[in-house]
C-alpha cells in the first residue's frame, strides 16, 4: 500500500462522503454498533494474542489494563456509538445568512473538513471512537494505531470498514496505516491531509509538529497548575489537589505543580505535605519550600527552570507565590495552556485567574482531571487542543468541522459595486 | 530592536489587553480616528516621499495607485475605523453554558487569540485596517508592510501607536517590524507568537508557511473557476466572466480558468471569445477549445497540468467539460480551494456544485470577485484564507478570536465520577 496515492484518493473522494444524509452516516454506525457484537469472539481472541505479546515484552501493569479490550470495554464503545448516533449532524448547519444585495445572498453553512489523519496509542477503544467521531461528522480518516495492538486493531478497523461500505459510503472514507514507517509517508501528504491529530507522548507528539507542513491539532505536553489562594477552603483543597494528581497521574489532565499563596503557606503547606505523603507522592520544590518543610518532610530543590516539566507520575512540584497575580505570570510562563484551576473562596481572585491565565481550560474549585470531551458532554473527543486556532481543549464533533460560504446570485457583478451605480445592504436574515 | 525579546514581552502582556472592556478598545479605536484626521498633513508628505522613490524606481503606474494614500484613502480608512466601532465586541460572548453536575458548571467564552504576526504588503491603508482589527478582537500584533511604503507606515504606525497608549491600553499591545530581515526573526517566535497571517505573492506566502511554526493563515493561490453549464443563461453570463476576469485581474478572487460544459461550448464559445478580445484578454485552452475557434480567435494551445496556474493577468485558461461532475472533478483537482462559481438556471446542477466543490466559496450566478470581508458584511478583513482549520474564506473580526472553556466547581473531584459514586447529567443552560 502506497500512503500517498491512498491519501489522494481519499481527498479525491472526500466531497463524496460529505454529501451523505446524516441518515446514512447514523446507519453506517448502527451497522458498526451490531457488527462489532457479532465479531466479538474474534476481537477478543486477537486482543488475547496481544495481550500475551505485550506480557511477554514485559510491558507495565498499568499500560497492560490499556491494551485490554473485554466484554466491558467493547460494551462502552458500543453504547458510545450509540450516544453519537443520537446527537445531531454537526455539518450542514446555517451558520449566517445574509442579503448582501436585493437577490444576493450569502450563507455560512458548516462542513467537514475532509481528510484527517489520526495517530494515537494503543488502546482498542480509541480507534472505535474516533473512526465513529469521523463517520458521523463526514470526514474521511487515515487511522494508525500503537503497535501493541496491532492485531486487535486491524479486526476492529476490518469490522469497521466493512460496515461503512455495506452501509453505502464510499469505500475510500476509511484507511488503516499498520506500519511505523507509513506514518512518515502520512506527514508528507499535506496536498491532501486537511488535518493530522497525534496523541502519545510529548516526544512523539512534537516529531509530528516538528515534521508536517499539514496543520497539527493536540497538545505535546500537559503541564497543568493549581493555585491555593490565600481564602482557599483548606478542607475542600487537599481532595482536589490530590484527584488532580493521583486519580490518573499518567494524563494529560493531570496537575503537576502546586503553587501556594505565602500568606498561608505556614499553615497549609504541612497538611498537603502530609496528603501528599499518604499518597505516596514525591515533593520537588523551591528553596523556600524545602526549607518550610524541613524536618518533618523530604522535599527535593528544585530550579525555576524545572518547573515546565511534566511528570506524569507520583511526584509534584511546589512552589509559593505572593499573590493570584504573580501565579497567573508563572503558569503562564511555564505552563502549557492546557488546563489550569484556582481554589478560594473570594470571587475577584477567580475572576482575574480566569481571565489572565491563557489556557484552554481555567477552573475554580475542581480538579484539573474534569478536562476531558466525555465529561464535558461532548459524547466523546479526538483529543485535547492547546492550540488557540480552530478548536481548544477537548475535541468533539464540533471541532472536526470548518464551513463553506454559499453565494447565490442573479448575474452579480462586482463592477457594479466599485463604480457606484450599486451598493450593498448587508441585511441578516432570521435563521 | 531584538523580534524575539519584543515577541516574548508582548506575549505575556497579551492577557492584560484581552481583560481590557469593549469601551476600552472602541475608545482607542475612535482616537485612532482623531489623530489620522489631525496628522494627515505628516502623513501625506511622508507617502509623497514614498511615491516619488517608487516613481524613481520605475514601479508600475498599477502598482503606484496602491502605494498612494490621499484624502480619499485616508477618509476611507477613517470611516472603516468608525464602522469597526459599531460593531459588536468579538470578545467576551458565551457559546455555551452547561451544568455539568450540581454545583459544576462549564461556559465556553469567546477570547482574542493573543498575538497575530502580519507581514502584508505596500498599502498604506492595509496597515490602518489590520491594526484596528486586531485591537477590536483585543488580539496584539506585529506588523510588517511592504518596504516601498516603508515612510508612510511608520507615520501611520507611529499615530496608531500613540494613540492606543493614550488610551490606556497596555503599551506593548503593538509593535511594528520594518526590516525584511525582520521577518526570519518572527517566523522563529512559535512559542510567542500565536498566528501568522501573510499577504502577497504566491512565492512569498509559500516562503512564510514552508518556514516557520506558527500557524499560517491565508492563501498562496487565488485559482478560481467559473463552470458555464449546459443551462446557463449567456446573456447573464458574460458580464459575470468578464468581471470576474477583468475587474481587477492581480486580486487572488479574480477568475483563471472558465469551464463550458461541451452541449453549449459551439454556440457559447465564440460569444465567450470576442467578449474577451473586446477587453483585451489573450486566451490559452485546450486543443479541442483551440481547435473549435480555429480562424476566428487566437488560442494558445495548454497542457492540462497547466491548469493549476494562476494568471494575475489579462490571460485565461479554458476547457470543455461533459457535465458539472466533471467540472466539480476538475476544480477540486486544479483549484486552490478559494471561490468558484457556477453559472446555470438549473438547480440540480447548482446544488451539486455547490456540495461537491471543496472551496471556501461556491458561488451561482455571481462574479467570483464578491469573495471578500467588506462585501460579506464583515466591515474589513485581515486576509483570505484558503485553509480549512478555523477561519476560512476572508478573515474579519469572528477569525481573530478563540475561545476558552471556565469550569466553577465546589471542590469537586473526578474520582467520584470515576469510581460511579456520581454521575454527570449535563443540562445545557440557556444563553
Amino acid at each position: 500500500m502506497n500512503i500517498q496515492t491512498e491519501a489522494r484518493n481519499m481527498k479525491l473522494a472526500s466531497p463524496k462522503l460529505a454529501a451523505t444524509s446524516i441518515d446514512q452516516r447514523n446507519k453506517a454506525l448502527l451497522m458498526i454498533a451490531d457488527a462489532l457484537e457479532k465479531g466479538k469472539e474474534e476481537i477478543f481472541a486477537a486482543n488475547n494474542e496481544d495481550m500475551e505479546a505485550a506480557s511477554a515484552n514485559g510491558i507495565a501493569q498499568s499500560i497492560l489494563k490499556r491494551l485490554k479490550f473485554n466484554d466491558q470495554k467493547l460494551s462502552d464503545a458500543i453504547a458510545g456509538i450509540k450516544q453519537l448516533v443520537d446527537l445531531p449532524d454537526p455539518t450542514g448547519k446555517v451558520l449566517l445568512k445574509r442579503q448582501l444585495d436585493d437577490g444576493l445572498v450569502l450563507t455560512r453553512v458548516s462542513v467537514p473538513i475532509g481528510v484527517i489523519g489520526v495517530i494515537f496509542e494503543a488502546r482498542p477503544d480509541a480507534l472505535v471512537q474516533i473512526a465513529s467521531l469521523c463517520i458521523k461528522s463526514g470526514n474521511c480518516a487515515i487511522l494508525k494505531g500503537g503497535k501493541e495492538t496491532a492485531k486487535t486493531n486491524r479486526v476492529l478497523f476490518r469490522i469497521i470498514k466493512d460496515s461503512v461500505v455495506e452501509a453505502g459510503l464510499p469505500k475510500e472514507c476509511l484507511l488503516q496505516a499498520e506500519l511505523h514507517n507509513e506514518i512518515d509517508e502520512l506527514l508528507a501528504c499535506d496536498q491532501d491531509v486537511d488535518l493530522l491529530i497525534p496523541r502519545g507522548s510529548n516526544k512523539f507528539v512534537r516529531y509530528i509538529m516538528d515534521n508536517t507542513k499539514i496543520p497539527v491539532m493536540g497538545h505535546s505536553s500537559g503541564i497543568c497548575h493549581i493555585y491555593v489562594d490565600k481564602k482557599a477552603d483548606f478542607e475542600a483543597a487537599i481532595p482536589v489537589i490530590i484527584d488532580a494528581k493521583t486519580q490518573y497521574p499518567a494524563a494529560c489532565n493531570a496537575v503537576e505543580t502546586i503553587l501556594v499563596n505565602k500568606e498561608i503557606a505556614g499553615d497549609f503547606l504541612p497538611i498537603l505535605a502530609k496528603a501528599f505523603e499518604d499518597n505516596g507522592v514525591k515533593i520537588r520544590g523551591t528553596k523556600e519550600v524545602h526549607d518550610m518543610l524541613e524536618g518533618a518532610f523530604d522535599v527535593e530543590i528544585m530550579e525555576e527552570d524545572d518547573f515546565a516539566t511534566e511528570y506524569n507520575d507520583f511526584i509534584v512540584s511546589i512552589k509559593l507565590v505572593n499573590d493570584v497575580k504573580e501565579a497567573a505570570d508563572h503558569i503562564n510562563r511555564f505552563g502549557s495552556h492546557h488546563t489550569d484551576s484556582i481554589l478560594t473562596t473570594d470571587d475577584e481572585a477567580a475572576d482575574y485567574f480566569m481571565q489572565m491565565v491563557d489556557s484552554a481550560g481555567v477552573y475554580r474549585n475542581c480538579s484539573t482531571r474534569f478536562a476531558d470531551g466525555y465529561r464535558y458532554g461532548f459524547g466523546a473527543e479526538v483529543g485535547i487542543s492547546t492550540g488557540k486556532l480552530h478548536a481548544r481543549g477537548p475535541v468533539g464533533l464540533d471541532g472536526l468541522v470548518t464551513y463553506k460560504y454559499k453565494l447565490v446570485g442573479g448575474g452579480h457583478i462586482v463592477g457594479d459595486y466599485a463604480s457606484g451605480h450599486k451598493s450593498f445592504h448587508h441585511k441578516d436574515i432570521d435563521l
